[in-house]
């Protein structure tokens, strides 16, 4: 920070993105990861900057500010790789940043088994990587990723020693970046059948190519392992299931017995797969999840715990109000199902509904199902998840912890 | 909820409260725990209740909404203990409310140490026991409690098994409800040694009567937890350290190295005398945090985790600025000694400071230290100190853990 850099004192040669004066260039300075259209200088120059072109963010007066990776058709025309305005975004330098996320994931977990880039939180904006033994998924999300994914490929094998990557091209942001929707194997090869994986004494079945009805979440894995403490001995409710999170981890933990709701047959028939190997028994039901609900209710059934972890309801700003009253008759609806004295968990990864909120709609149809409730425990995604404390955004998972 | 009940249906004659028509009975009706003096009748009679007396209290239409403890001289003039007007408030009735707390503690803990009522988020207001083995010790800080402190110890051993109850007057709430400091054994002995208490695998020494700086804090078990798994083969150091909680959990984790810091002898002779027992080697030193914190610094000393856990610096709102400008130095002090790509975990457990405003004055600090960080994970109490969820405030505890 002594003497001020420019773009020109790089060797080579990078497009130039300055800053307007009435930008909060002392925010920037602080750690605010993204320059938006209205901080920024958009010339015409500027505007046919490629989506993905890595350039140099000026201040107003020219000061070189770091390294931004760009896209002028996006509100955040410039997110910041990297606050040396020298620095060449290559293969080694992918390699550092992946290098520093699997040194905190490995002193966390024992088992190769994490989310190991969790995009801004991690330094590589857009950019989601999921670890599963010796296979690692990238989500390049972002163009800029795009165009340097065969370093990314390349770095990952060499920092974490996985022998296969594959590119799951499904992620909704990619539209906005200009990118297609083809998943492929970039290194060795896909997996031929569903993954097990190890989580808090259970084995979930992670299909790797079957999108996202059939994945695997290894942002719940600490609520899991909460809710699990809470069920031993007991009748374990789990909807919205997916391939058994909450279910499973709860009959390793002792739970008497659990059944599993969800829509989706292939996730209930991998869920079903990984009680089979944990040599345990796991009801399902499949259908739509408020229905199953009534009736569940019909049949006068109760359970010890009873979870509910829904998609995203309220993914953004103009769904919220539709979103918060689908969580408030969720939890009208399991409330109802819960013995006196058990437990309820009531999950959100809205974007749009902080936890005050999603907590006052659970409130409210706790209430209205005529129950009331302590609060055990607030949980959030695991450390697999870091944040940029900056973006009070990417904090979207909210697991409520409450006891009827 | 059918026939209204009026405070007259009841056999005894207790005192009626009753709310103003401006209240807000429907918020009370839906779970808020408190009434304060400008949303209720205060006539003569009313003022001249003594503090701690049981009542009904009545909407403006005379319909008894449920028995309360009052005390006039307080802003909160009625605490709600029974929604059911007809509740009487005795030994059975306290006995109920220990069975279900206890069940959720036997539920969570493999051992009895835990914090065992919670005040209002156990249904006890201003209550808090603590349980320590065969050893409970109350803090009744609400008058009504004192009033009926041999049924509550009498239902605390019937509830529990224990064997001694103490009784802890030091609580700053006491003054206010009009009570003396006076702490007594009220059933069984007092230890009269430190009593040995395992969590994470750590072995702490609780002073039960040597009063709060030497007692035992369960609320951060978990925070314990999260640091002990960062701080494997590594250097800790532990600031504000009381009698070793986030060093010794660390040592009992694998870490290399321990230095606690505090102010007091005695505590951090308990946190030896912890150590010694695990078979492991605390390093110690007395002083003023920050002075310590400073000396460390000009030794250039550096180490892989850094803990600060101070007391409240914000207990309240006029306190807020001032309490917040102290976390900053706090941060800004512990990041220069965190190595490069270490961990700082910074906690606060000041009611007034809430979590926005805590990580900002964390991230000021950190950035005038010269560092930047990703955010792992925010922790909380623990779930032995649950929330009634109406009461935001009572969520105190916050403890973030970076990565520089």
């Amino acid at each position: 920070m002594n003497t001020p850099i420019s773009a020109s004192d790089r060797p080579d040669s990078i497009p130039v993105l300055r800053l307007l004066p009435k930008a909060n260039a002392r925010a920037i300075r602080r750690g605010a990861p993204w320059v938006f259209d209205n901080e920024l200088v958009m010339d015409r120059r500027t505007r046919k900057i490629a989506p993905g072109t890595i350039a140099v963010l000026e201040d107003h007066d020219r000061e070189a500010m770091g390294v931004v990776a760009v896209n002028p058709t996006s509100k955040i025309v410039a997110r910041m790789l990297d606050r040396n305005p020298l620095a060449v975004i290559d293969r080694d330098w992918l390699f550092a940043k992946l290098t520093k996320a699997v040194a905190m994931r490995d002193r966390m977990y024992d088992k190769p088994f994490y989310r190991l880039v969790h995009a801004e939180g991690d330094g590589l904006p857009g950019v989601i990587i999921d670890r599963f033994g010796d296979t690692a998924v990238i989500q390049p999300n972002a163009a800029w990723a795009e165009m340097l994914i065969e370093d990314l490929a390349d770095a990952l094998m060499a920092a974490t020693g996985v022998a296969n990557v594959l590119k799951n091209s499904a992620g909704r942001g990619r539209t906005l970046e200009g990118l297609d929707d083809v998943s492929t194997v970039l290194r060795g090869v896909a997996p031929d059948a569903a993954v097990p994986v190890e989580m808090n004494g259970a084995i979930y079945m992670a299909d790797l190519t079957g999108g996202q009805k059939t994945g695997l979440f290894f942002d719940q894995r600490d609520n899991h392992a909460f809710a699990a403490r809470l069920s031993g001995e007991s009748s374990v409710l789990d909807v919205f299931s997916h391939v058994g999170g909450f279910a499973l981890a709860a009959l390793a933990n002792g739970a008497k017995s659990a059944l599993a709701v969800d829509g989706s047959a292939p996730a209930l028939e991998l869920a079903a797969e990984g009680a089979k190997r944990m040599d345990k028994v796991l009801d399902t039901r499949q259908g739509d999840a408020f229905d199953v609900m009534s009736a569940l209710a019909d049949e006068k059934r109760k359970f010890d715990v009873v979870i509910c972890d829904p998609p995203a309801f309220a993914p953004s700003k103009p769904t919220l109000e539709k979103g918060l009253r689908a969580y408030e008759r969720i939890a009208r609806l399991a409330a109802a199902l819960v013995k006196e004295d058990g437990y309820l968990v009531l999950c959100s990864c809205s974007h749009a509904a902080d936890t005050n909120a999603f907590t006052g709609a659970c409130l409210r149809g706790i209430g209205r199902g005529g129950r009331r409730a302590q609060l055990l425990h607030t949980g959030t995604a695991g450390p697999d998840h870091p944040l940029l404390p900056q973006l009070a955004e990417s904090g979207y998972l909210k697991a409520l912890f409450f006891r009827l």
